[in-house]
C-alpha cells in the first residue's frame, strides 16, 4: 500500500490488514514508552488547508510515537497565500524530501490529484465532501473491537449525510463487508441517489431501532454555505440523539460520533455518558489506526 | 505532586522541593548538551487559549530538553473554533494518550476544572486573573539564588495588580514564607480587599524604598477592556520605574519583571540595565523551574 | 563562521567552504535515514516575522535532519504583539538558551542588529529588501553542480529587482566570482544605481540571449504597496518568460526561480517543464546548503 486515499478503492483484505496491524499498535500505545523506531529517518509533512485538532494531532502523535520527523504546514502561514498552485506545492514538498504527506483539503479529489503527481506516499486526512478514510477505519476498528465482528451489521448513520466525508468513507468501507446501512437526516442534507447505497429511514425512531451501530454525525456548521437549514434547537428536537429517542436505542447498540461534538445539538450529554457510547475510544483507536497506516505506507515490501 | 495548578494550594515544603530540583535542572541547562532522558515516552501537550511567546516556548523547550514528545495546539486552528466544549477537548486529549497538559486559558479556574476531569497531569500556565504558578516559582527561585534566602524579605509589587495572575501567585507563594508584601499601582488597578494580604503604599517612593525585591508588572494592555486608564505617558510618569524613582531604590534591591517589557511605560531602559535587574535571569530560571515541575508531575512515587 | 547575515560580507573562500560542505550534506539527504547527529543538543529557534513555507520548512528540516531541537515562533502568536521591542525579544531568546536563531524580518538590517546584540549564532532568512543569503548560496550551488563552474558566467536576473533580496544576494555572491550580471524588469522595479553593479538590458530578448543562467524572480505582490505597477496580464506579456521569449533562450541556459512561482505571470508552464529549469533541484539543494550553514555556524573551531 503506497497511499491511503479512500476506502472506495481498498479491498476487504487491505482493510483487514490495516485493522489487524492497528491492534498491535494499540498495545504499543498502552505501553509505558509509547515509542517505536518504525519511522526513524522518515520525513512526514502535515499539510492542512482546513482547521483540525483531532485529526492533525492524532496523525502528528502517531508519526512521533513511531519516531518520524514531523513538520506541520498550515495554510494561513504558507506560500499558498502567495498564489502558489497545488501542483507547485506538491513539487516543492517532493524536493524537500518528503516521505509521507498527510493532507486535508476543502476540494474533493485533492489527495488523489497529489498522489498522481508525486513520488511520496499520500494519506488523505479529509478531502472536501469525498472521503476521510482513517476516520472510517477507526470506526470499523472500534466496531470490531466492541462487537467482535465486521459483518452482518445493521448500521445507522444520522445527520448531515450530504456534507459528510465521514459518512461516505464509512458507507464504502462497511458495504464491502456486506453490512446494511440506513441513513437519516434532514431531507436537504441527504445526497441525491443515496437510496442506491443505503436504506433511507422515514423517522429517527425507525433509523435507530434494532441497530448494531448508530453513527451520529457532526453538524458541519462551517461547511453549510447558507447557515443551518433548521435552527439548532429544531435540529436537536427532530434529528438529535435526545432524551425522547434514547428509549428506542437498544442498550447493546454502539453509539459513535467522529467529534468534535456539538452537545445539545446533535446529541445529548446523557447519551454521551452511556457505556456503549464510544466517542473517546474512537479517538484512541484513531492513533492506533493511523500508526498502522503510516507503517504500511512506508514498507516497500508491503505495497 | 500530580498537578501544578497554583501556589495557593502548595505547602512550603512542596515549593522548596520544586526550587531545589530546579537548581539541578539549571546545571543541565548550562551543560553542553542540554538533554536529559527524564520524559522519554511522555506525551506533553501545550494548549494555549491566549498568546504567549515566553511561557509557551519556555515550557516547550523544558519538555524537549527532557526528551518528551511535545505537541502544540493553539486555539485559532483548533476544534474549539468548531464549538467543542472545554470538557470535550479534555476528554479528547485524554483519549489521545496525553501524559501532561500545559494549559493557558482566559478563564480563572480553567486549569482546576480540567484537572478535576482528567487522569493526566495538568500544569497551569496562566488562568485568567487567577494564578501563573511557574512564573512565581521562577521569581522565587531567582530571589533565593540572588539573595540566598526566601524568608524575611520585604517585597514590593508595582503596577496593575488587579489583572495580574503573576502578582496573585507571588503573593500566595511569598506569604507562605512569612514575607512582607507591599503593593502600589493606580487606584483602579488594585483589587478590592488587597489590604488584607499586603501593605498598600501611598506613593511609588514609599513602595520601592527599603525593599529587598521590587517586582514590576507588565501593563496588560490586552486585558484592559476600556483601554489604559491613564495614558502611557502618564503611567510612566506616575507609576513607571523611571529616572526620578531610581534614587529611591537601593542598589541591593532586586528589580524583577515577568516580561515582555513595555520599555518606557512601566520601566526605563536605564533601570533595566542595572546589575540587580534580573529580567533575563528570570527567563533562564523559568526553563529550569519548568523542567523541575515536569519531572515532579510525572514521577508517580513523588506524588 | 559565527553568523550568516549576507553574501556581501563573505569572501570567495567562505562561500566555497559552504558550497563544498553542502555537497556532502546532499549525500546525506539522499541516504536512507537522512539523519546526522551534528546538532544534537543544539537549540535552534525559527523566528519568522513574515510568511514563508519553503524557507521556514527547509531550515526546519535541515535542523531536524541534523538532530537539533527546533522551536518555531511566528509573530501572530508572539509577544511582539504585546509591544515587546526586537532587542528584548533577542534577550529573551538568549536567556532561553538559544544556540542558533534563524530569522526573517521585514526590516532590512534586522539580522545584523540581532547579531550585534546577542551571543548566539544568527542566520538571516531574509531581511526586508536587503539580503536572503541562503537562497543565493543554493542558487550558486545549483549553478556549480549543473555547469561545473562558478566563474566566467553570464547571468541574467529578470523581474522585480527593486524589492528582491534574492537578486541582491545573488549579485553580491556572483560578482565575487567575477561573473557578468545583466538585469531586466519594469523600469519602476529597478533600483537606482543598479547600472553600477550590473548591465541593464533594453529588452527581454536581449536579457536572456547568450546567457549561462537566467534567474527569474517572483513578483512580490505582498511587497508592492500600491499594487502591481502593470496588470498581471501585461506583466506576463512584457516581462514573463513566455512562449514568445523561449526561442531566445539557449537550450543550455539554466532557468532558475526561487519560488513560489506565479505560473502564467512571471513564467509559463512550458518553460517550467524544460529540463534545464532547476526550480525543484533548487529546493533540494536549499536543504543541503542550510545544513552546511548550520554546521559551520555551530563549529567553534571553524569560526
Amino acid at each position: 500500500m503506497k497511499h491511503l486515499l479512500g476506502l472506495r478503492e481498498l479491498s476487504k483484505e487491505e482493510i483487514l490488514k490495516i485493522l489487524n496491524l492497528a491492534k498491535n499498535m494499540k498495545l504499543i500505545l498502552k505501553s509505558e514508552t509509547k515509542k517505536t523506531p518504525h519511522l526513524q529517518g522518515y520525513s512526514v509533512v502535515l499539510l492542512f488547508y482546513e482547521n483540525s485538532t483531532r485529526t492533525r494531532t492524532s496523525f502528528e502523535l502517531a508519526a512521533k510515537f513511531m519516531s518520524a520527523n514531523t513538520t506541520s504546514i498550515s495554510v494561513a502561514t504558507s506560500s499558498v497565500q502567495k498564489g502558489e498552485s497545488l501542483l507547485d506545492t506538491v513539487r516543492t514538498l517532493e524536493a524537500l524530501k518528503t516521505d509521507v504527506l498527510i493532507v486535508r483539503h476543502s476540494v474533493s479529489g485533492a489527495a488523489h490529484f497529489i498522489a498522481k503527481n508525486c513520488s511520496f506516499s499520500v494519506i488523505n486526512a479529509g478531502d472536501g465532501m469525498n472521503e476521510h478514510p482513517t476516520q472510517a477505519l477507526l470506526d470499523m476498528f472500534t466496531i470490531r473491537e466492541r462487537l467482535g465482528r465486521l459483518e452482518n451489521l445493521k448500521v445507522a448513520i444520522i445527520g448531515d449525510i450530504l456534507h459528510s466525508r465521514v459518512a461516505r468513507s464509512n458507507i464504502w468501507g462497511l458495504k464491502k463487508f456486506g453490512n446494511e446501512i440506513t441513513v437519516y437526516g434532514p431531507q436537504t442534507l441527504l445526497p441525491p441517489f443515496i437510496d442506491k447505497f443505503a436504506n433511507v429511514a422515514s423517522s429517527l425512531e425507525e433509523a435507530v431501532a434494532d441497530k448494531d451501530v448508530v453513527i451520529d454525525l457532526r453538524i458541519q456548521l462551517e461547511r453549510q454555505k447558507r447557515g443551518l437549514i433548521t435552527s439548532k434547537y429544531e435540529y436537536y428536537k427532530f434529528f438529535g440523539l435526545n432524551e425522547n429517542i434514547s428509549k428506542f436505542i437498544s442498550k447493546d447498540t454502539l453509539i459513535m460520533h467522529p467529534g468534535p461534538v456539538n452537545r445539545g445539538i446533535e446529541i445529548s450529554s446523557d447519551i454521551m455518558n452511556l457505556p456503549n457510547c464510544t466517542i473517546e475510544e474512537q479517538v484512541t483507536n484513531g492513533i492506533a489506526v493511523r500508526m498502522a497506516v503510516l507503517y504500511l505506507c512506508t514498507r516497500k515490501e508491503a505495497s
